[in-house]
């Protein structure tokens, strides 16, 4: 369990920069689910925060001051900087953004990491095909929303599931999903087998849980289950593990993850490609925006109870 | 739940044989857990076994009367010949056994289904290489003991899980087995962090469960998960699905199922190499052998609560 009170807003003196190093004015803060794992104790694909450090998010910013002459004043910049006001780089992890695409928050959404999730994890590991059905649960959120766009783009049919009709409708009006599924008032499964009557050939999970199970009992021939997330269940003690996991077994499927960090050096082409789809209206990033550094806590608890609607933003 | 007042023995009078059919007298019956599977309602992989059929097993027999050229008297075959003593059959799906490689059970067994799903499921689907660390759970089973000894051909590493200290001896002392863990009296766990400290990269599970849970915890990075089945839980009424099931993405692994049926076409070339490993003494195969028909339904039993030791074979 996370709560707000584990968290402090600390005030220290900013240093002189040292030579190679920058200072980032920090304008937007991103929270993605993924902050709930690197929260862990211990390493698993990257190492936990430890207690007391800066709490690690993806951020964006202009550098307002700098020692490094690959990072020049005035340049907008992302990377793991932080939940703060300020940020020192010595430019390593760096990301040069462009704002000519778009809006530096949107280099934290659909062009920054959830987006490259939602690419790379469709794309290289559900490897959808024109014609697939394409399940994606959680699917209002900033990845979900993506899969399923890009899913459309890439000519397949395709389903989500989300926590409210308001969400439902917009999955249908604005990103063009051709069914969504409210969980909280409908049967997934029973859904799933009228939407997708000769099964899901692509079953991308952000929600973990009981969805899991039912996406799994769906499973068309051939499928490719990707495991992107488990919102549901990391605030939980005691995981739910899908029961219906032999359903691999019998679809000759195949499960298999998303990092999105192993696909780094490939991102500018795939920023490139998605904005394109934004500037051309073929896909859509909704974002939600809460101002002030102080809101960091009770702003991250939204994504475990589904209270965000859109990429969730801090704003400094 | 199954339970052998769930099975009746029945005395049929044989037909005379049609144009095309042969009369095969059946000498050895395999019980293969996959059984338990054919028992549920509905079509998975292969149609489920209906109330009063005879009980589909795979067998295997002599030819004592034929009006088939294809299948002359004298000749051995083996298939789904069910739990009988005769079986008419028309030639379909009839597999001509050759006795010299190895006596009729032992197509039942190391040649035979178990054998063949020990062999496509670690080398297709595991794709171990020399070095690599490879757990199998349910080890002293057929298909276990065959992955395990397939794998250490291979050049690989092996460790098994089994539940009690003679058949951990019997992986180690006959079967070749690196290591072995008794699950009853060590933690999984615990072991599988001494003996793999770098993780397992081919997980061949037989089992489930809790098993399954500890074997994912100790991935190592690009491990392959290959379910094979899961013995611990056919008869559970609630299947504990693994909570662990993350970790296939923080060791960016894939978990993917073994159905032998689809390597069919290439049995002949697998059972030429697994019966010169079975000449060489290469490879060990334990049978544990049970007389008689009528015991078919208690025998059967004996695979759910892991009373056999080797491949069970019911000899008429």
């Amino acid at each position: 369990m996370i709560a707000p009170d584990n968290f402090k807003v600390v005030t220290e003196e900013l240093s002189d920069l040292k030579e190679g190093e920058v200072l980032i004015q920090i304008e937007v803060i991103s929270l993605d689910p993924a902050i709930r794992g690197w929260m862990n104790a211990g390493t698993t694909y990257i190492k936990g925060i430890e207690i007391g450090a800066v709490m690690r998010t993806f951020s964006a910013g202009k550098i307002v001051a700098s020692k490094n002459a690959d990072f020049p004043e005035g340049t907008y910049v992302s990377g793991l900087l932080g939940a703060q006001e300020y940020c020192v780089s010595d430019g390593k992890g760096l990301t040069v953004i462009d704002i000519s695409k778009g809006r530096a928050s949107l280099h934290l959404g659909v062009l920054g990491m959830p987006g490259m999730t939602a690419y790379f994890g469709l794309l290289r590991r559900g490897e959808p095909k024109a014609g697939n059905v394409v399940f994606i649960s959680g699917a209002a959120g900033v990845v979900g929303s993506t899969v399923g766009q890009i899913a459309k783009i890439k000519g397949c049919t395709v389903i989500g599931s989300a926590g409210s009709d308001a969400k439902c409708n917009y999955l249908k009006e604005e990103c063009g999903f051709d069914f969504a599924i409210n969980y909280k008032t409908e049967s997934i499964d029973e859904k799933l087998k009228e939407y997708a009557p000769n099964g899901v050939d692509v079953f991308y999970d952000n929600v973990g849980g009981p969805t899991l199970d039912d996406g799994l009992l769906n499973l068309a021939q051939g499928a490719r289950v990707v495991i992107c997330g488990f919102i549901s269940q990391y605030n939980k003690k005691e995981i739910y593990g899908p029961k219906n996991y032999m359903k691999i077994v019998s679809a000759r499927g195949v499960m298999n993850g998303i990092i999105v960090f192993d696909y780094v050096a490939e991102w500018p082409q795939a920023v490139e490609e998605m904005s394109e789809w934004l500037s051309s209206g073929q896909m859509k990033a909704k974002e939600h925006t809460v101002k002030g550094l102080e809101k960091f806590p009770d702003t991250l608890m939204m994504l475990y109870t589904g209270e965000n609607f859109g990429k969730l933003i801090l704003e400094i």
